[in-house]
Parts: C-alpha cells; structure tokens; sequence
C-alpha cells in the first residue's frame, strides 16, 4: 500500500499579527513544520500552536528559518554555515522547549523558504542544517526536497531523509521548483492541485513549467499554510490521495 | 564542610559586539549562567561560549531574559504571567539545544536582570519563570534571589532552588538589592568583595546599606561578568573562600 | 461651528503580516497616525500607507511607540527619559523621510499605546515625548489624553497640543481611560461610540465607568484601527457629527 | 590644490555594547558616516555620537545599511529595489530626526558594506539607494565606490556623487575591492596604508592584489571605524596627506 505523509507550515502568526488558519489546516494534514522565532513566530503564539496540534493529533518538526522577520525567512541572507548550524540549532531547541511543556516529541526538521531553497541547492548550507539536526538528535528526520543536492549531502552525512513533494507549485525539468517570480509557479486550484498531487505520490512524476516531466520519489507533500487557500488544498489533496487508495500518515 | 557554588552571567556578546572577558571569569566560577539570546547572545557566540565552559570543566545553565535586546533585560517590561512562561520555556530550549550538540547538560536556570528582580518580588512572575523550569525540566534548580518572595514560590511549586546572594552588590535592610542608581549600590574593590562573600557563606548575614544586617542563606554567590572588574572579583573571592576552608563546587 | 479632528492609528502591519483595514478607515477619518516601525510598520508597508494617506487627502504624523515589536507596544517598558526621548526623534525622522519622499508634510506627532499612556501619567516621560517633538520642529503638535498630566507637561513647554478623546473607551471617572482589563473598558457598537462621541465634543462631558462624568475638552477624537470595527465605527461617529452640524476637519 | 575628504564610519555601538573609539577618530577625520540604527545604532548612542562629531567640527552622513544586526550588514541579504528603497529612506529620515534635534545637517549618505558592495555592482540596487537619496533630499551627494557602476548609475540619475576609496583595503584589477575573505585584503600598518592613500589621492592609482594598477578618481578617502587600529591609520593617513601638501576638508 502507498504510503504519503501530509504536511504544512505553521505557527507564522506573530505577536498581535496573525497569518494563516491553523486550526482549519490541521484537520487534514498529518504533520505540521511549526516556526521557530526567527522567520515567524512568538513563544506564547508557538505554545499555542503546538497545543493545537498536539490535540488535532498531528506530528510536529521544527520549521527553522533565516533570522530575517520582517522578510519572513523569504529572502536570501548570506550567512556562513557556522552561523546557519547555530541557528538552526538554536531554532530547534526552542521549538523542542515549547514542544517539552506539553508532553510533545518532534518528529522532524525542516527548513524554511529561503534556508530550505539554499540547503537544495548549496552543499555547505545542506551540511550546516543536517548537522545541526543530527547533532541535536540523530533519529531526528530532515525533510529535503526530493531530488536535491540538499537530499545527497544528507543522505550521505547518514541522516534520515524525508523527501518532499509540492503539488501547489510549479517545477522546472531541472527538478527545482520554479522562481515565485515567474507566471504559473504556483496553483490555485484545489482540483489541480490534488491531481499533481496524485501523480507526484502514484506515479512518482510531474509536469515541469518549462517541458518534460519530473520524476520525484516522495515520503511527503506539502501544502503552504500562509496562503488563504491553504485548507481547501490540503483537504481537497487528502480526499484525493485517500480516495486514490493511499494511505496518509506519518512515516515511522 | 561548607560548601558554596560560584557563579557568572556569559555569553553577552552580540554579533560583532563583544561584552565581558568570559574566558578569565570561567578560570574562578563554578557555574556559569549563559545568556539565551533575548538580552544577548547570538547562536554562534552561545556555541562558542558554551564550548569554553565544557573546555573550563565550568557547569552551564541557562539565562532568559526580557525579549529587549537593545536595553539588555535591564529594563522592567510589563509582560503577562503568560508571556514570561513562554519567553523562558523558548529560551531554556534554545540553550539545551546549543549544550546538546556538544554533550553539555545544563545544570540549571536562572532569569537576568530585571526579569530576576521582578521574579523575586512578584508572585506571579515568579511562578510563570518556576513553571517554565519545571515544566522544561522538573529537575532543573532555579537560582533565586535568597530570602525572596521568588525564592517562597518556587520553594511552594516544589522546585529545587539554588539561594543566591551578591557579594559585589550592596543591599538594602528589606533583604533586597539596592537599586543601581544609588550611590554605593555597586562594589568595586576585590579585597571589600571578597570579604563580604566570606561574611555572608559563613556568618549567613551581610550589611545593609541603609543601616543593621540582612541575613542570607545561600547555595551560590554571583559575580557580574558583563563588568571589567569581574576576573578580578572572582579571583579574590575564590581564593578568599578557599582560604577559609570553603568548598567552592557547583551543588549535586 | 464647532469643530473637530477625527484621527485612527494607521500602518500597523509589518512583512507579510497585515492589521487592520486602512484604505477603509482613511474613509472617514480627517488625521492618520501613521507608525514608524518600532512597534509597528516597515519602512515599504509604511510607504504604502503613506501614499494611501495622500491619496485620500488625510492628514499624517508620527506614531511613535516603545521598542517592543513583540508586544505591539502595549507593554510598559522602563525607559530612561533619555531613551524615550532619543527613540521618539528617531521614529519622527523615520516617519518623515519616507513622508518627504511622496511630499507629505507631517502634521503632528501621537505617542502610541503604553507610551502614550505613560505619557499621560508620569511627567517625566511626558517631558521627554514633548521635547523630542519641539526638537524635531516645534511647529508639531503633539496629540496627548484631554486632561492629562501629559497635557499639562506639553503646555507649560510652549507646545502645542491636541487635546485627545476615546468615544469607543470607557472612562474612569479620575479622567483617565479604563484599563483594558475591565469588562466594559471597550465599546463596539456604532450607534453607542457615535453617541459619546456627540456628547465629548458638543457637551464636553462622557459618562465614567465607575459613575459620574468626566469633562473633556477636545481637539480630536480617534477611533483605533487596529480592529474590525475601526471602519464602521468612524463611519458612524463622523456621520454623527456631521449631521449635527460639527465640522470635521484638521485643526489649522 | 589637491583636496580630498577623509571619512570613517561611527556610531556603531548598540546598547551595553560599544564598538570602535568614535571620539579618537573623529580628532582626524573630516566626514563620519553614521550608523541609522539597522545594522548598528540606536538612537540614544547615534545622539551621543552626533552630539561628538559636531564637538569636533566633522561633518555628517547618514549611513543606512540591510535591516540584519545580527549580522552587522557584512551579509548580503536579497532584498527587492522596493524594500531597499523604503529602507534607506527610513534610515536617513530616523538619523535627519536626531541630528536636527541638535542643529546638525546631514551632509551625504553612504550605504554600508554588503549594500554598499551590492550598490556597486547591482544596477537595480544603486538605482535603488541612490533614489532613496534623491527624494529625501537632492542636494545630497552619495558616496561611492570609485569607478563602479553604482557610481555610474548615480551620475546618470543627476545625484552628485562622492567618489570612494579605501587605503586599508586591496583592490582587485577590476577595480572591485578583495573580498575579507582573500589573504593580504586589509592592511593595518599605519605607514603602508598612507603610502596607498598618497598614491590614490596624488597619482588616482593603487596596486591591485592581483597584479597591475587601479586608476582611481577620488573626492574621499576611508578608514573603517570598527577596528582597534581606526585611529591610529586615520591618524597617519592625515599627516601623510597633508605633509603631502593635500588640503582634507568635506567637499562643498
């Protein structure tokens, strides 16, 4: 039986600022990416979060990101891989505090928009966010973008991989996702989206913006939880998959 | 015997910003409290800090503070019972998760500054800083102003507790600390500060400032590291401690 | 004929966070208290609401408030009169060079939340607000609570002053606004907050929360923007107004 | 006669922490670059340090940089023109704010070290600050790096520009200074670095790191704040040039 994990990023509200419908998203996704003070999110907003999860029944990671809020972890920040390893170290044991309190495990790490884009591509930063997560817990799971040279570095470093799939984003045949920037890089459509989706879990492939297909290996899909459509996607993506036969559940 | 543990705020530098000589304290304490990155101290430079304590043979615990970097924690802020809670969880994790990835166990928390002084006079900071501890950890001892009203909470929520007094600052009859902004408040010379910890580890008493003796019972005498005197006063502190007789260890 | 400014807080987001409903409020109101980024507000969301200002033919000041982004500055924050001093002019100037730009001349300065009401009470940071506002140009005016200290501080400084009313707060009856904490401290419906509004600025005078009235003597009255209602609400109270004959209109 | 004017950035302390020795340099230098508060800076220390430079008779700029204390602006962040735009803008409003408190008129604007190394590379972001430049106010000259295209595209847009050097620092051939990171990319004696600005100021030529000459057209010379060796350089680059009979004063 195929087996998908089903996850979004949460916890990005901000002192009185509040962004995304957690509460609506976590009904249909099996694990949550909850931010970590750097990119979004405050201590008491974050304790919040996780208790929302924690009752919703779903798996929580750490989400670290660039320490950039007032650009919200989106733009690219030149640090070195001793400042990226201490951040994402540091981001992990403040979620990990948080997470203690309530009786809360982690279950997984995952960077975040920038940091996540650059550990795709650059090895040093890759490096930097898979030892930090290994040396804060070795069992800990780093989910990467699948097909990425951040996949290989941790892949070789003997980490514990999830790979990941976004189905409300359009790739290029270089299996990168394709730049916000340009028309069509990301869906709206919850009908498509779950069709992608589909074909990313079933059939491991999925059209590219600019020709061809790529082929993708996933132990999980992602569904963007700062975006209004956030829940409709997620459970239009679930209904999909479930009504496809798959199983969607956290990987052991 | 008696037995007395010497401690040090560290870790207050910032980016480029350096504050404190922590590798000259670290020679004569015997527990350092290290900052968590709300009042100071950057990941990188909490790393580093936490790697020369582990290095010193030097016990590290962690040292949340009001989220004000720019007036250091130093300034009283108005933060919910709810706020403070979560601030130190955060901050507790954060530092765990830096100790972890070099094998360091933290040995204990203590709030700075202004945080401190509120948590040692008002009911219900000082229970939202005890519950942050116990909940993290409900091992972890909490350093409390000696004889305060934060010292009575933490004592009731069944937290262990390390008594705190400050040879290098001078008190008022009330037990409390005199305020920084009155002359005398602060003591600089190594010989009177040493001679006032011998008096307050062995006599348990200390003079006030505005006239008669208070008494203390401590666990653990602290000298500010964020000042240039501090090698010096720990120095002769250790050494006038040890002179006597005095065990000079971290608590077990 | 009786006049009156109608003012509401503007330019509260921040990133990708938004607040409120400017473009809806800047309806109805005739003065835009435009923040400048320490407890809300970037430099880019700022000059969008700037330009929305202009567009819309509202007045705009400064909106200066504690360093305390987290807690939106609604937490009292212990401040030296030199820190709050030097923190205002820097938010005065901040606010002017991205007004300049679009020619927007500032037309007065409000301090935001827990520093506007601890300009109100305590003289000392009353001092400190007027100063760095008649240092900035001392053509400013500064908007302060109708009978406050903080009135009386500005005043005797030579400053001039907009003496402020709350239609939508409840009053006590020493004068000054009934802490959030208390039930009632906050009005929402229209029709209620357009009624006090008629009563402060006709009669002078608004029923206290805890018996009697209060006398006022108004310049300007605001509607916070912060909330979903800030548009309905401003609707009903300049409707009020206008329709019994006060024009609503920027004091000269 | 030759002129040139001899610049140093300041006002890079931040809270507790201080950095450089603002008041040594500012006895040999004609122009001070201040920090506005995004990488270094906060109002009460840029007061302090405003309120030295008009002591000493130096004039001064504004000196905006990314919003990334943390990281001191060394680190390039990806920021759009927009937010570049508005950044730089509030920058030299906040510093105009608290510099007219005190009867000083600013005199340039120069962007600080990773946006003034971008500036000079990345037409979108010269274009970007040099605006921000413009609308504050467009008498106000920009200080850039000598022969980049960040000179250029401001020459273009109408801006007076100031065209920079850096004695302390190797060039490369293409003009573009050596990144920190190459060995022999800062100088620190004292007679070696005058000897380099004498050729830059009298000759418009310096060696580069990587063989040939740079030809250079100067207006202004610079000696970082931020080291402990600041004043001693600033100190023999100034007698140098005057024994060299090179009158240094601001340009008109």
């Amino acid at each position: 039986m195929t087996r998908i994990d089903l996850n979004a990023d949460m916890g990005e509200s901000y002192g009185v600022w509040t962004l995304g419908n957690d509460l609506e998203v976590l009904r249909w996704v099996t694990s949550a990416n909850v931010a970590c003070g750097f990119h979004a999110g405050d201590p008491h907003s974050l304790s919040l979060t996780l208790g929302a999860a924690k009752s919703a029944g779903v798996a929580v990671g750490a989400h670290p990101g660039y320490p950039d809020r007032v650009g919200f972890g989106r733009r690219f920040l030149e640090c070195s891989p001793q400042e990226v390893y201490a951040d994402v170290l540091y981001q992990i044991g403040a979620l990990f505090g948080l997470a203690r309190a309530q009786g809360i495990r982690l279950t997984h790490v995952k960077a975040h928009d920038a940091l996540y884009n650059r550990a795709a591509l650059h090895p040093e930063t890759a490096q930097a966010v898979a030892q930090a997560t290994l040396d804060f817990d070795s069992s800990l799971p780093l989910t990467v973008l699948a097909g990425s040279v951040g996949e290989e570095v941790a892949h070789k470093m003997g980490l514990r991989v999830r790979r990941e799939g976004f189905p409300e984003r359009a790739y290029l045949k270089s299996g990168q996702l394709a730049p916000r920037t340009l028309p069509g890089s990301s869906l709206h459509d919850p009908q498509e989206v779950a069709a992608r989706a589909l074909s990313m879990v079933l059939e491991g492939r999925v059209l590219a913006l600019d020709g061809g297909e790529v082929e993708l290996n996933l132990d999980t899909v992602c569904i963007h939880g700062d975006n209004r459509d956030a829940p409709r996607l997620a459970q239009a993506v679930r209904h999909a998959l479930e009504g496809a036969g798959v199983r969607v559940e956290v990987p052991i």
